[in-house]
């Protein structure tokens, strides 16, 4: 919560829900970030809110680029990036997006398989891949699957591919899981890292770059380990791994980088009972789950929620949105404290949703308009 | 699958993923509703595709439109309905909201609390309302949370105040759940409307109208019975629950209307492996839960899926959509069945997506456009 971001709430009062993004937190943010790891390049992750402003104000400071389409690298170029400034992280690329990305300059992309190597070697001859491995995420909030990345004794096999279709074998990436609060979580990841370099170079393929992902935390309920925590525990495994011998680096945040720069304003629509015996109030907003709010599915991340009640006592609610589809609950098996005088009407302001959530949202379900947002 | 539909595509070849729905099944889903229970007005749930087309086939058939904000009833009024064909279906309303919906001539409003009955009775005085009661849904297959509605002992003291707030206490409404496969589900919950009717006329209120809600099924890999059988368990019980003062009653068909009137065709990006070892593939299509297959949340709506290697060998894939969201997978505790011909490049043929498809696609995650949509 800022000054700024109050302050512009009371003097434009927008109707309906909306996100308003505080320009200074972001900035602040990438200067934490370069600070804490001074000696790796960082790759803002587009997706994560790619309001133009954003990306404008991270070209300004230095920062470069992951994108998971050529609309994103678009997005990219427009605020200012070079194509050498951009990668193109997304595991799973149509041969023809790769054309076009190599066709503006992008010479980055990622892999995790043999079948997407031989793509980008058709269609970006001579590119730089790294191979994403996979990684058990243990201590992320946000659950990584095994959709991205291939077990780390097959990643020798792809770069090698790489090697062999004229395609420079570059280096090795991972992804801890997203809101990972455990600062060693990079070391495991890290040992199959330097495993992988010291195999190639055997067979005569130097890596040269480590993708340490994202996964950074953003500050929801819970405290969090603050960034420079982040930067020696990595700066500690990088040394345990490689020796003298540390390669160039580079980050990918995007949570990390917008998250808490982010406020949610949103109203009560209802508060409700389903039976005189209740317990448990319903309280339904004017945001839910299909309005931006998707990073609630399995209630994976709880926002903290402010209201000008805030000093009242408290009571469990389960927390909905605002459409006609049952799914659409915030909050229900763990149910959310807010104060007992909360009334219908009432403004709440959702905090840390500055990632990952305008857009989620739906284009126009139930009718209702997708996430207004607001740069400041 | 229609011939039209197969026609459309081999001649616009439109690229990208998309969805193509063809009028005639609507037409005639219309139609088998309107014979399978001639007694019963239809009340087509505008969200479940409010394309314009869609709407105005079925306002010109003489349906009524059900829907969940302002916004939808502006295109059920765009679409030729006339305020006297449309529900405003939603329980969780912002009164300002009644307001607009009664200012455009919309006199029928659910409910499901005191509170809202008196939004109802400020915003839109002399209003019809029905109360929603809550039910199990067992036997559906997207499931209903108890987001909506209330204990049936509830509603009769909801109804009680809206009668004497000036507003028609008009009836009850329920819904047995989404795809539901069991034709006798409305039994208990006619049970409970009937009880509900009988409480109330004994304190000289009669309501008219029993709000049969959606539920009817699309076919998607299961066989599924008929409307008409629907149609008759239906009407079994209300004959059972009512004996021979039967109410008005209304549906309110979503799924069952659209559903199996869209093809969305999409593509195979990446077919891949994880380790040397893996049993199962990773399908990746340019199509994934936040692109507009929303319902495969869970898993669970299992879409049949066509390709040109249908009559091949099957074996099991996960399958999971184009973003670098490890969120974005559709089958993967329950594996899909896929023909091991299919290639990179493939085009796939998704069945049975005409309903909640288009306006739960995700703005633009990743970058990616939001799903594209061909009425013919």
């Amino acid at each position: 919560m800022t000054a700024r971001i109050i302050d512009f709430l009371n003097t434009r009062r927008p109707e309906g829900p909306c996100l308003v993004v505080d320009l200074e937190v972001v900035r602040e943010n990438y200067l934490n970030f370069a600070h804490a790891l001074p000696d790796t390049r960082i790759f803002y992750a587009v997706k994560a809110n790619p309001a133009p402003e954003v990306l404008k104000l991270l070209a300004s400071l230095g920062s470069s680029f992951d994108c998971a389409s050529v609309a994103e690298i678009d997005m990219a170029l427009a605020a200012g990036a070079s194509p050498d400034r951009i990668s193109y992280g997304n595991t799973i690329k149509k041969e023809r997006d790769i054309a076009a990305a190599f066709e503006r300059g992008i010479r980055l992309y990622s892999v995790d398989c043999e079948v997407e190597v031989e793509k980008v070697a058709r269609a970006a001859p001579g590119a730089r891949v790294f191979c994403r491995i996979l990684c058990d995420g243990a201590g992320a909030e946000w659950p990584l699957s095994r959709k991205f990345g291939c077990e780390p004794e097959m990643a020798v096999g792809v770069l090698e591919h790489a090697h062999r279709l004229g395609l420079r074998a570059y280096g090795v990436s991972f992804h801890v899981g997203s809101q990972q609060g455990n600062v060693e979580a990079w070391d495991g990841a890290l040992a199959s890292a330097a495993e992988i370099f010291r195999t190639l170079a055997e067979r005569g393929i130097q890596l040269s770059m480590v993708n340490l992902g994202g996964g950074f935390p953003t500050r929801y309920l819970k405290d969090i380990p603050g960034v420079e925590s982040y930067g020696s525990a990595i700066d500690g495994a990088l040394k345990r791994h490689f020796g003298n011998r540390i390669p160039e680096t580079i980050i990918e945040p995007g949570r990390g980088m917008v998250g808490n720069a982010g406020i949610i304003k949103s109203e009560v629509v209802l508060i409700s009972k389903k039976s005189e015996q209740d317990q448990v109030r319903w309280v339904y907003l004017d945001i839910g789950k299909f309005g931006g709010l998707a990073e609630t599915m399995d209630e994976s991340i709880r926002y903290p929620i402010r209201t000008i009640h805030d000093g009242d006592d408290r009571a469990p609610c389960i927390l909905a949105g605002p459409t006609c589809d049952s799914a659409d609950v915030l909050y229900e098996k763990t149910p959310y404290e807010l104060p007992v005088t909360l009334s219908i009407g009432d403004e709440v302001l959702i905090e840390g949703t500055g990632a990952y959530t305008t857009t989620y949202s739906a284009v126009a379900f139930n009718g209702f308009q997708p996430l207004a947002s607001y740069v400041i």
